[in-house]
């Protein structure tokens, strides 16, 4: 192998002239008999080479013989190409390559499938021939831009004094949050680590020790059945910072945010962002990432509508839930009866139990199976609440709060998505503050950290937490991006006091409270400086700026939805020695007796 | 809490007479009475802050509850110190800050051990006050280094255009290498993934993929009996490229260590630097990574005393070993025979039987327990192989090979440390190259690889993969400094039949190389490029930057040789829950009975 001179991609007029080594892929080739046309492909883009008697017998015999994905070395003239076959779809597309000597530096079988961004693929087949698929155009443009992010925040964060400092991976298992991966000790028989599902605790004593500004690309962990959109393994641009604000944390993530759209994307966000209260957000628009790209708000009826003769809005208020909706523009034409009825399968998915609704009719009149529950009066005021027009269709959910919310919260999403309501190219960031510091676990019949253990309560209701604990409002702040959670952050309990008292409304006793985080107690006490925080999903964001929706095109080698890797069989079984080493038996679950 | 308007540390006379607010930690505390000094740090550095009645009385009676670590916030005028109060030590040496506004935002308790570098403190004790321990300022700058050395690496890769790419930590356990740090399957019951021991095989599928230049600062595991300077994760700067030869891929290395070095401790090397065979390596220095910034070569002694009368000579000889020999200058006064004596004792860990000795007297004769087995003419021979000087003393080794490379290897670098003979401020990088490509396992009976299965043999060896294994070398090459392996490489197998070739010279069937790795070698069938890599030990790479050297100072939180962390008490028991959810049971490793 010789030394390439140039890469495919940059090859233009300018270098016309030329004698150029290049090395790559066949991307396509064409046989006249006579002449042969490839296009050899490397990281950087392609180039049309040319082979024929005139240029170089031999190599043109050689080229017979190749065939797709062949991994070349050529070397040849750069030409100007006749005008009648530029190519302006491409950099390289004036120029060619005659090709005076060919060296075939690796063959290659026929492909399982072609390496074009249009090949519809099952994605089992994707994953199995992961390094095949990475040659896509998408995915390497994916990757590349993947790693354009995280240089980016890396550089803007070291702009900032913040230093990345590596935190452990074989750590403490704790049972807060969700399911540990765990790794058994070989020295230390019948022990274990667990990976980290984030490292809170490590970047909190890193305060502690007086770092001030910490960050870290880092690599996270969680045992739980995954959903399209999560990993078991993810990555995390993982943030602390010492005597700073929370104004001043979010105001640099907001120029963070704006450089990275901005040099990655070309579009222009406006910071500040906008910021909304959890009630807010869950009350506008049902959900804690809102997607604000588009309207659809939710428009409260449950005063309107607790008299009603209809006895699933009534009997829902009665029973301390409430009465919702939402009024989508001008489908009441296009939208048949039982297209809306079949929207009530839709909302069973949110724990609906159905989903009323009405059209509005020229007349501005409702239309619909439960219109009869309503007299004209009541009519025209729902006309009114909903700031309806004729051709609109209105959308109710009965339920308690929290199912209500989920419904229409979800079903905003789906109409803009049918609808086309969202302007492509847009960015649209927004805080969401203010979180519950705490929720009721009714399975675990205790109070569980919304956020996690250590986020700071709101100041004036400090005092509520031993009283009203469900109403203590925690200083976090969720960052939101197009109706995806990009991450979230808080400001932390510094105080030993504080901090037991917190672990005492979760349901620690004094000695789990020790016995768990003893060593982040005593740290409180060595002089630790106020301090927050902020973590974001890599992965997403990068779905995001990629413009892609599976979150598994970010991510190099991904698991599928049972955690497994198809390209290299992991996980798998193992010698009974090494489980010997490790003083473990496998020990088959029990099958449920009905099954 | 406030913004601070500086930090400690950067306040000059420029500041003279402006109001500033800073926060920080109480480094020292003097009490005068009618006025208190406090030096206030923070990551930045400290400056001096003064409270007296003049300032403001509040303050300063606040003033007296403070105490060391304290974390502060202060406000105040700069101003200038009196000349004899100048403390030109420090950058912030002419100036003070006048306190009139304190708050103290956290206290501390009193600290298990002063935040000095001169405390002698056992290290159990750092660890598990890890935070404590690293608030030292010789920690914080080694983590301030590790930091900057990181960014440095991948600004530097990154000019180079090699993208980072993250590949998975739950992978696939293989046989090959060292013992892998298992995770077991929830989903998949009694499976288990394995923490990479390095990407490597996914590096190479990405070089599959086209990424050409690919690099990743990836943290890895091995679950092995630790020493002094190994660590359960470690974290590798882990290249690789395709289309790029050996040669220029060690040209970039060197670029990328001469800018760390020059910039980092402002020392110039050249390059390109010095290359050693392995065998030259070992038979001139004892050592595949030898230290080359002093001399004291080992001489080979076999020819000339395997006819001495010396038994343990001429039987070593006689065994298939060999005599090998270093000469010591000058140290024959200041060494008595039972210093020498003891270095027997030294060279038992290294294998050795015993190490034989000289002393060469002013009359240029040889003294010593084994003199009389030499003539005056193999005396003078002696002398005269060893380039030896009156006051020299000669050490000796008998034995198989490696074990005298191994004992005179060490004794050098004992040798050269008890004598200083080490010009401080060197950074002596070289090559080492052409290793073995295999070595025989004893125990094993079969050949295992030096480097890895995936290693390139020199092509004029390749074929002798079949009849003579262990004379094979390896296209690989090792990174040395000062006596330490930063990192190693090589170029890879990218065919088919080469690496099926190479597996079963590792006594792999073709069931098992097909079961272990039957993805890679489905993948080179595709239009796999030509490619190759290296990979360097961070922490270590930090540990010499940063002059120091216990491994452990350069990772904010390291585990003990037990693989224990003392600050959270990792590893630990888990719920009999969680291992059902693992379909797992502990099963107590049997003791050795005659225990």
């Amino acid at each position: 192998m010789k030394q390439r001179t140039h890469t495919c991609g940059e090859l233009t007029e300018q270098q016309i002239g030329e004698r150029v080594i290049l090395q790559g892929w066949v991307k396509k080739r064409r046989d006249l008999g006579q002449v042969i046309f490839i296009d050899l492909r490397d990281r950087s883009g392609h180039v049309q080479i040319v082979f024929n008697e005139e240029i170089d017998s031999k190599a043109l015999s050689q080229a017979e013989d190749v065939r797709s994905e062949f991994v070349l070395e050529v070397e040849g003239e750069v030409v100007k190409r006749d005008e009648t076959n530029y190519n302006p779809k491409i950099p390289t597309g004036n120029i060619e390559v005659s090709i005076d000597h060919l060296e075939v530096l690796n063959p290659s079988k026929g492909l399982p499938f072609v390496i074009e961004d249009e090949a519809e693929l099952n994605e089992d087949v994707r994953l199995k021939y992961r390094y095949l698929d990475l040659r896509r155009p998408k995915m390497q443009q994916t990757m590349i831009l993947r790693s354009r992010t995280t240089k980016m925040i890396r550089d803007f964060l070291e702009e900032q004094s913040f230093m990345e400092i590596e935190t452990p991976m074989l750590t403490k298992s704790t049972p807060e949050g969700a399911r540990d991966y765990l790794v058994p000790s070989r020295v230390h028989e019948g022990d274990f680590y667990a990976l980290p599902q984030s490292p809170q605790l490590f970047k909190q004593l890193l305060m502690v020790s007086g770092f001030e500004r910490y960050f870290q690309i880092a690599r996270c962990f969680r045992d739980e059945d995954l959903r399209a959109d999560r990993q078991p393994e993810f990555t995390q641009v993982d943030i602390e910072a010492s005597f700073l604000g929370k104004e001043e944390l979010l105001k640099m993530m907001e120029s963070l945010m704006s450089r990275m759209v901005k040099e990655l994307r070309g579009v222009e966000v406006t910071a500040p962002f906008k910021r909304l209260t959890y009630d807010e957000a869950m009350n506008r628009f049902g959900s804690d990432k809102p997607d604000t790209r588009f309207g659809m708000e939710l428009v409260d009826l449950s005063e309107q509508v607790k008299e009603s003769g209809f006895k699933v809005f009534s009997s829902a208020i009665a029973n301390g839930g409430v009465v919702k909706g939402i009024c989508v523009k001008g489908i009441a034409e296009s939208y048949s009866r039982k297209d809306l009825d079949n929207l009530g399968v839709f909302a069973e998915i949110y724990g609906a139990k159905g989903l009323a609704w009405l059209k509005v009719n020229a007349e501005n009149e409702v239309k619909g199976p439960i219109a009869k529950f309503f007299d004209e009066e009541a009519q025209s005021n729902l006309i009114h609440t909903f700031d309806a027009e004729p051709g609109d269709v209105l959308f109710f959910a009965a339920d308690k709060i929290q199912t209500v919310w989920d419904t229409l919260g979800a079903l905003r999403t789906k109409f803009a998505k049918e609808l086309k309501l969202i302007e492509p190219n847009t960015f649209d960031f927004l805080w969401v503050t203010q979180f519950p510091l705490l929720s009721y676990d009714e399975e675990e019949g205790r109070y569980a950290a919304e956020h996690h253990p250590f986020t700071r309560p709101v100041k004036e209701d400090e005092k509520m937490l031993d009283t009203n604990p469900e109403q203590v409002r925690a200083e976090a702040y969720d960052l939101v991006l197009n109706g995806y959670e990009l991450g979230g952050g808080s400001q932390r309990i510094f105080e030993r006091s504080l901090q037991e008292k917190m672990f005492k409304a979760l349901g620690f006793s004094e000695e789990e409270a020790k016995e768990q985080f003893g060593f982040l107690l005593d740290a409180f006490e060595y002089g630790t400086p106020p301090h927050g925080g902020i973590a974001l999903g890599l992965d997403r964001l990068v779905m995001i700026l990629a413009d892609r929706t599976n979150l598994r095109d970010t991510i190099a080698f991904p698991k599928t939805a049972s955690a497994s890797c198809l390209l290299t069989n992991a996980p798998s079984s193992v010698e009974e020695a090494k489980l010997d080493e490790l003083s473990l038996k496998i020990k088959p679950k029990k099958k449920p007796e009905n099954q």
